[in-house]
């Protein structure tokens, strides 16, 4: 079964921050080929792809199982209600989709370690 | 000199997010405590310190040199524009204080691995 992962960022009015959170997901697509036939980025607004439109076009692709991963520091309201409620509307017009959600960025416990570094390395 | 480092976030109307920034901050200043004798969570908006507040803060603690980490995924407007001017201000109130610029969380060059092997970890 083709498996597909969705980067899902807030999304700027700044296009090349929006470019950077693609860059990002396609450095992670080449880490993880062996586990994801598909990866993209997908914003909740001010760039595209939107998030109904990537997962849609996940599924376009081929893909029956899809890894919704919120690319956000801090459970706010975006990602425990505007993420979820769009994914839950693909969802119903989609019940033959697989959706797994991953944890969000800000909850993987290496980022305290990764901080830590970054904060004190020599420039 | 006393050192500050101060981790810079958005801020969310959900508190239980902005907690979540706080409680980061405070666990990397556990493993930062050689280099950092004061390090704080300050938010752009909706929620407190404000950036003004948290760098007066600093100083009022006795430090002069103070290290400002976007705890941002990429460069839009906030890091770029909005983060900045405050900053500015503050430096043009107070030119006997030592600022420092950190790169932002996306810019670590890290953060790539991390998020591979967050998305292919077994639960």
């Amino acid at each position: 079964m083709k498996k597909a992962l969705l980067f899902i960022a807030h999304g700027s009015r700044r296009e090349a921050s929006n470019e950077e959170v693609r860059e990002i997901a396609r450095q992670v697509s080449v880490n993880v080929s062996d586990d994801y036939d598909y990866v993209e980025a997908a914003f909740l607004e001010l760039a595209q792809p939107s998030i109904p439109y990537a997962l849609a076009a996940a599924v376009d692709e081929g893909c029956e199982q899809l890894f919704i991963f919120p690319y956000f520091l801090a459970a706010g309201k975006h990602v425990v209600t505007d993420v979820p409620e769009l994914v839950e509307s693909f969802c119903q017009q989609n019940p033959h989709v697989e959706v797994s959600w991953l944890d969000y960025l800000g909850k993987q416990p290496e980022l305290v370690g990764l901080l830590s570094r970054a904060v004190t390395k020599t420039p």
